[in-house]
Formats: structure tokens, C-alpha cells, sequence
């Protein structure tokens, strides 16, 4: 089976132990590329693409050939992590503006109902109360801390920025800034931008340097009864830390779409907190063409002997 | 007494037939303003200015020498409406970006609550349903359409565009535009944004012209399923014509935040529709420290022989 321009189409393994990719992107049905579960393939030897999603340990070990390994999003930390992956295997992510259009959406949606107690307006629609009391400061008076300055945290401070806010952004290293955005580089970015921020918004990597960074000692220096915004990855948070963080009124509300375990388990302590809002992992989202468009496109610059777009520095975890 | 410039401050009357404005903003004690409920008044005479909102029928007749009439928020269609308003007095509105931008946060929550089904998640948690089912349609892919384009107007469809979506905004006439924003001028903008867009978002001032807009003509131009941020005034929506909208799906969803009477009664039939959210007329607030200096930087520019830069064109009625 040949596309238009005269090319066969790209095989690639799907691996990925919570999703069957092949049936989900399949229906997407772009012409270069065609997405096979393991079982499908004849051949391991010939396979010199993946694309993956929390693979098991052993699902690159079959095919020896393997050249790019695309995730299907912004995140590679479950492919990185996974020991079968070859060592000389070119990683790529998704780098999608709208995704980051989304992101930036939800975002500055959640700084909203932190800092204007909306969720206090929905219960009190129920019992038909118009009560007006609760005040918030002003948004110029309210310091929102982005940590990731990437695609998705440059997306996110922009849209943050644009509804008053003050907007500091921690970044790992100096580079371009934003109109109406201050930036902290370095190592200890994360904590300087805490310790100004009465809302923090987590848009950073999983990488070994970032895992468990949302913990006890980074919420005791964040100002008292200040939000979370946790839309990075689960594995960030130190959930016992931020549940007594909670408890102690250190943090007073949190917007949280990303959980160590997911489905968040039906008998996880979020799940109960009205401090909370939990979503379900729906922050953003690519869709199934623009993951196979940029997976073509990674695969045409490599053949070509070119740095595939979207390819991630291994050793920095993103 | 006199304030540190040796001046005397200006007796102003608080005229207001929902608030006690002197004894609400009389807290923020400005040096320049003092601020009488009119039974501290014993030479009505001798009175040049009044703050006013919702004033009564006969709330002005007793004063004869009234210069300046301030309202306390952006709108001043309850004073122009008022039979007692001297036909020579210079009415004067807030202008004030911070609050502008409160209101752009309200506008962009709103718009994201709508468009992403924010509501479902704030349910799900009740149950502990991790559900994922529902993909919105891409931000590129969503028209916002922003009714006004005034300071509060421009303000909004900022914030909106920063998170992605396509915004097409209505003004009476042509003027400088926003990057991002499209525009549309002329007295049929209203409804040619309503032809397009998937949610509009009404900011637009309270005029003969604009009383009752939102009526069942508007929504029949609207795309099936749309949603509307009701922002503006109440008397922009005839209430009848929008619960027959949300009954035929015309419009699927609603935040609400003004209404043709508010407090909204008890018994009101908005109350209970799952598909409106209800907050109580707090889209964005001014604060009463900057009341005061605009009113008083306004008395200064009349006594002075300026225009107050807060001063609206009577005809208009903005």
C-alpha cells in the first residue's frame, strides 16, 4: 500500500501499557504512517520506529533496529525511564503550539478559581445564595509563579499575564523572556519563584532533578494560604507533603489534573479535599493527526540525516 | 478641616437607592472627599457634586447647584435614566484598567468553563468518576465573539485570544484595533459577531440602543449549541427569549453575572438550570480608594476648565 506520493507507508510499532495506540491513532489515518500493535508485525527486524506511552520494561527489546521512539505528547519521562530503550535511539515529543494554546487555557483558568474562589459560586448556586462578601485582591497584587519555561510555560505565563496578573517564570536556563513576565534562571529557580508566589503553576518536565520537587520543604516557603496549580506531572508531587501542607493552611486550594497513579484511585485522599479540584488528566491534548504529522516529520529529518524537530536531549530528560 | 494641600475637601452626596455609599466608601478615606448622606446636609445649595448609583427618582431635585455627577463603577445608565438629573451636570463613569482586567480574568474563566465543560469535572469529583470521555474542540477552532470594545471590551478579548481562540469583536465605529482581535463596526455588529461565534461574551454599556439585544432574534442567529458570558447589564437579556433558547439548544451553556434584577430572587427560574452558572454581580469590581481619586481628579478638571477624563456623552448614553 503506497501513499500519493509514491512512498510505502512507515511501519511503527504502538507500545504503551495503559493505551492501545494502534486503535486509538489508527483511525487518524495518515497516509505515511502505519501504526501496528506488536502482534501484527512479522518482522521485528525491520521496525526502526515507536511510538510510545509508558511502554513496559521489556517493550523495545524485540526490535533491534529501532532508530526514533516518538512519545505521543509533551512528556518523554516514561520512555526515558523504560530500561529496554536503545541507547542510540533518537527520543522525540510532540511540540504542539495549540496544545500549548490549551495548556494556557486551563492554566489561566485555574489561577482564576483559586484566586476568585469560583468553586465557592457553584455550591452556592444549589442553595440559591447571592452572597458578594468575599473580596480578592487585585490581580496586580497577586504574584502567579510559572515553573517550566518552555513551549507550554511561555504559553501559560502569556496567558496569565494577559488577565493582570504579576507573572515570575523559573527557568533552568537564561534565553528569550516575554512582555510582562520576569524570569528567575538557575537551579534553585523553582524555590525563589515559591517563595514570591501566592499561586504556583507546575508546567515543568519529569525529569530525575525535578521528581518529588513539590514537597514539604518547597511548600513552607510559599506564602501562607497560597494555591497549586499541578499540571506538570504527578510524579512532581510529594502527595503526603501537600496533603499536610493542606492541613496545615500553608496551601489553601489547588487545581490539579496530573496524579502519581491514574486513574486516581477511588479511594485516594484528593478525591474528598474541597480544597481541591481534580481533573482527569484533560489539561491539553494533541490530536491524533498533529501526533502522526510531527512522528512523519521526525522520521523524514532523521532519513535525511537531519535533527529530527521534536528530538529531546536525553541526558537533560526533556 | 482641611487636608496637608491646605484645600478643603469637596462635600459630595451619596445618592444611591441599594447602597449606604457614604458609609461604604466613606472607609477609604480620601483627604479630598467628604463624602454625606443627604440627611448631613443642611445647605443642599451649597452641594456641586454627588456619587451616585441606582439613584431614586427624586434623588437629585434638591440640589440645585450640581456640577458633576459621579457614578461608582463603569456604568452610568441608572443615573442618565434618572428624571431628576440636571440637564447641565457633567456625568462622569470609572475608568479603570485594573478593574478592566478583573474583568478580562471573568471573561476568559468563563469562556474556558464553557467551552472545556468545566462544570462536569466540578460534579465528577462527588462521585470520584475519572471520566476522560469528552474532547473539546480545538481553542483555534472556537469563535469568541466580544460585544463592546471599550476599555473593558479590549480587556477581555485580549486575555481570550492569549489562550488560543479566534476573537471577533462588535464596536459602534471604527478605531484602533488589538493584534489578534478582528473587528466588526457599524450599528449591525452585535449580530454579525452573534452569526459566528460559538460564545459570545456581552461587556457592551446599557443604552436605548442596547436594552434588550439579547432576544430571541440574537440567539436565532447564533450556532446551534453556543454559549453566552453574560457580563454586560441585565437589561441587555430578555430572560423569556433565553430560557426558550437554552430549552431548543440554541444556546447550551451560560455564565451569568448581571441580571434584570439583582439580588436575583430566590424563585427565579436561572437558579435551577444546570446549564447556568450564577455569581452575583462580580465580574469585576473598582475599589473604593480609586472611586474616590477619580472623582476627585474629575472635580478638578471641571473647576479647572477641562473635560473629566471619566466624562460620557450623554447622548450616547456611554
Amino acid at each position: 500500500m503506497t501513499d500519493m506520493s509514491g512512498r510505502f507507508p512507515i511501519p511503527v510499532v504502538a507500545l504503551s501499557s495503559v493505551f492501545d495506540l494502534a486503535g486509538r491513532l489508527g483511525e487518524a489515518d495518515h497516509p505515511e504512517i502505519r501504526l501496528l500493535r506488536p502482534e501484527e508485525i512479522d518482522d521485528p527486524a525491520s521496525i526502526e520506529v515507536a511510538l510510545a506511552w509508558a511502554p513496559t520494561e521489556n517493550a523495545f527489546a524485540a526490535y533491534p533496529n529501532l532508530r526514533l521512539v516518538s512519545s505521543i505528547a509533551a512528556g518523554v519521562d516514561s520512555i526515558l525511564a523504560c530500561p529496554s530503550l536503545p541507547q542510540d535511539a533518537v527520543v522525540v515529543r510532540i511540540r504542539d503550539e495549540e496544545q500549548a494554546l490549551m495548556m494556557a487555557g486551563f492554566a489561566a483558568w485555574s489561577v482564576v478559581w483559586c484566586h476568585r474562589h469560583m468553586g465557592t459560586y457553584v455550591e452556592n448556586q444549589k442553595t440559591r445564595s447571592w452572597d458578594r462578601e468575599f473580596r480578592p485582591v487585585l490581580p496586580s497584587q497577586v504574584t502567579v509563579g510559572v515553573l517550566g519555561f518552555g513551549l507550554m510555560g511561555r504559553a501559560c505565563a502569556r496567558a496569565i499575564a494577559a488577565m493582570g496578573y504579576r507573572v515570575v517564570a523559573a527557568r533552568r536556563s537564561d534565553g528569550a523572556g516575554e512582555p510582562g513576565v520576569e524570569l528567575i534562571s538557575g537551579p534553585d529557580a523553582p524555590q525563589r519563584v515559591a517563595a514570591q508566589s501566592q499561586i504556583v503553576v507546575n508546567v515543568l518536565p519529569l525529569t530525575e532533578e525535578t521528581r518529588d520537587l513539590l514537597d514539604r520543604d518547597f511548600f513552607a516557603l510559599m506564602p501562607e494560604g497560597a494555591s497549586l496549580v499541578q499540571i506538570g506531572r504527578g510524579e512532581h508531587l510529594v502527595e503526603a507533603d501537600f496533603l499536610a501542607a493542606l492541613d496545615e493552611g500553608r496551601i489553601a486550594s489547588a487545581v490539579m489534573d496530573v496524579f502519581r497513579q491514574e486513574p486516581l484511585p477511588e479511594d485516594h485522599p484528593f478525591w474528598g479535599r474541597p480544597e481541591i479540584l481534580i481533573t482527569p488528566h484533560k489539561a491539553s491534548d494533541t490530536t491524533r493527526s498533529e501526533i502522526l504529522r510531527q512522528l512523519a516529520e521526525n522520521f523524514a529529518a532523521l532519513t535525511e540525516g537531519m535533527a529530527p524537530p521534536g528530538a529531546v536531549d536525553r541526558g537533560a530528560g526533556y
